[in-house]
């Protein structure tokens, strides 16, 4: 394969350019008021697959928003790439935090800022260039299929019906993802493994209306109060999750394994310094990287609940909410999971209030291998760019529909992602920086290539 | 006196239709988006005053809301009432909880429905009305004076420089107020102790920035599960008040007048499922009447955090808030209240976070005397006009301005209010009954009355 840096040289700015135009779509799936914006940007993927290059590009609907699909078969006896990658993102609350407006990009100190960027617009347009630059220079050394979806931030409700409708079409020999992080831009790294997901929301009902705290309070229990104090008794003294049931089956890593995390660079200072925290706090018996990879978690990612406007409204309100969810790992399954957190939060509620629980969405937790011709092309594709070989890494973060894959495509994926956790994803300020976007365009060309010699 | 009940007959539906235009004006004094209508309910306010046959009437400009002013003096040599009231409401959310809108008054089986309706325009607006009767009958039989304010919801913050700064003007023999409730519409009753209140905003700051619950989730102390551990710690076993100091110096309550208080028409069963709620919950040792007057209480109003949106976001958000008030009974100073509350939430914060406390604003508890001449009148009127004689009565509510006025004023006050605990006041669909508001009317003259006679 010839060497395509020149041309991405040649390219860059219309590339960023373009990705800038993707990122002003703000395609928040979690927002029903954003729902035109979400296909807007399903179609302006399609429409540039198709300019670069490939076949049978379709807008394939689903009861959500659309899968983008699109192909390139070169030859039938070459292995074939499915890259994946979604189009929707995050909501972008709080919104008075952002520096520039989360849908207005700005380019700053050689980064992208922009709700999506890195979460995965930036990430996924990277396959979408780098297919582009292999097309025109008529060196694609394998099959590739594109599948970008617009529900990934919303638990990817869709997919999998499209994926079982659809195993022939999506028939591969890998699935290539970027939508993680390496650990520094001059320490490479391929995630190897992620934590699954239950996410679930709360609902706490005293009294049956908004009640005048001087005239009730004292007497008749208040939801908030009662949520705090179920939400407190969720870890026990040693941050272990009080779920009854939550650990079992879980398998032990290896103290081996646990050795070989902790020698991965991490500083403890520099980590607490960069969030402006005194103590970080978790399982006991665990460091921070074992308690952000290899342990499930349970955080409170929002909570609401009477006045919350400016001034004092002495109000003991009729309901509290909060929504909870539990990162997991291999063998916990997140449907029983979410099913064990009902009946436990049920179990727990006190006879002063009413409790409902929903289960809002989830997904499994997945390791890939690391001796497979997919994790050798990706490693060796990153060690030709990076000059250092990529460290395998778990990562804390959860990408659901992985082990989706390999149960109804009976394909592995590779998480060869070229973000930073640095990025801000989920949070306000959320950035790519270009030396990542084009180090990714720079870096799939040779996947492709290690992937197609190795498989041969 | 003449009796003046055929002139109220004849004026009913007159005065319904001014009060409800008073109901129409948004004047919520929390917000500021609401400061144009604020004042324009003071001149509503005035206006009344000035047509009803008050003299001096004036906007008095403070550094918020203005202080209406008006007065009648007849015969220095007579007794001198001061009517307090206030034109301004609570916020009316939760909105959506509303049957009809919070600020478009309807009369609905004998009550009118709006914001403000009990708490305190259909109250003060009483006053104004019988004091125009009396005026137009030519029977006022003492001076009276005005001072109707517009920012009772947000602490009175500015009552105490105008107090401070007109004692003169306001010199009385009594302060009147009707904010207060009534056992019952055959059961009536004059509030004789009012809790005070200590009414706190409470931040808890994690990490510097929003994170992704993912890739920090487990190893970065999260602020709203701190924030939750740091409430559900404030209340014991018992449900008492963990923060330090607070129980001490309070008088305790004989156990006469306690039995006299449990003796009063309660019906624990009723009250349950009238809130449909199949527990009560409060401080062990005291009934539900003890635990809403003679007992110190904390509750939180309102608490936020993360993402509290449609969907799922996976935000390990870096800040939680919560507004919490106490409650407080005589001998408990709301200021030093405020102090240990702040010392304590200080002193309870784990190392991972950072903790701000702000006093939002607060009020003394007071008890007032039953055997004063002012009690007096105000027991003739209601026994004249009910047909039975009313029941002193502690409450839980807070009016913080009463001891003020003792303390600065050196007048006491009587507490004659006619609305219910169910008039739903601080909630969705408050409402003031035309019962209560007639009846407060037609009561009003005879305390004038009763007031005069018994001060010769």
């Amino acid at each position: 394969m010839q060497n395509l840096y020149p041309h991405l040289e040649a390219n860059k700015e219309l590339f960023l350019n373009e990705l800038i135009d993707l990122l002003k779509i703000p395609s928040v799936s979690a927002n029903p008021q954003f729902a035109a914006d979400v296909r807007k940007a399903g179609e302006f993927t399609a429409q540039k697959l198709k300019e670069a290059g490939a076949d049978m590009v379709e807008l394939c609907e689903t009861a959500g928003y659309p899968i983008v699909y699109g192909e390139k078969i070169i030859d039938v006896n070459l292995p074939t790439v499915l890259v994946y990658g979604h189009y929707d993102v995050q909501p972008a609350d709080p919104i008075e935090l952002w520096t520039s407006p989360p849908f207005e990009p700005v380019v700053k100190d050689g980064k992208v800022y922009a709700r999506g960027s890195a979460d995965d617009k930036g990430q996924f347009y990277m396959h979408v260039k780098a297919f582009q630059l292999m097309m025109q220079n008529n060196c694609l050394p394998c099959n590739v299929k594109f599948m970008i979806e617009g529900e990934e931030e919303v638990g990817s409700e869709n997919l999998e019906t499209f994926v079982k409708a659809n195993k022939d079409r999506l028939k591969s020999d890998v699935v290539l993802i970027s939508d993680t992080a390496i650990i520094a831009n001059d320490v490479p790294s391929i995630t190897t493994g992620l934590r699954g997901l239950a996410y679930m929301q709360v609902e706490v009902t005293g009294p049956n209306r908004d009640l005048h705290s001087g005239i009730y309070g004292g007497a008749v229990a208040n939801p908030i109060n009662i949520l705090c104090e179920m939400i407190a008794s969720l870890h026990d003294e040693n941050r272990k999750v009080t779920v009854k049931g939550f650990y079992d089956g879980i398998i032990d890593v290896s103290q081996e394994e646990r050795d070989m995390m902790n020698s991965a660079p991490f500083d403890i200072n520099d980590y607490k310094k960069h969030l402006d925290i005194d103590e970080v706090l978790g399982e006991t018996g665990y460091t921070t990287v074992e308690r952000t990879s290899i342990r499930p978690t349970l955080d409170v990612n929002g909570i609401w609940g009477g006045y919350t406007g400016e001034g004092a409204k002495t109000v003991l309100p009729s309901k509290a909410y909060a929504k909870i969810s539990m990162r997991l790992v291999p063998n916990q399954d997140n449907k029983k999971i979410a099913k064990l957190f009902e009946e436990h939060f049920k179990s727990i509620a006190p006879p002063y209030v009413k409790v409902s629980v929903e289960d809002m969405h989830g997904g499994e937790a997945a390791v890939t291998p690391t001796d497979s011709i997919a994790y050798k092309a990706a490693a060796m594709a990153m060690e030709t760019t990076f000059g250092k070989k990529p460290l395998p890494m778990r990562s804390g973060g959860s990408i659901p529909i992985v082990t989706m894959f390999e149960r109804e495509l009976n394909t592995k994926s590779v998480l060869m992602g070229f973000g930073l956790d640095s990025d801000a994803i989920h949070s306000p300020n959320e950035h790519y920086g270009l030396y990542n976007f084009y180090k990714g365009i720079e870096t799939i060309p040779y996947f492709f290539k290690y992937f197609a010699e190795l498989s041969k």
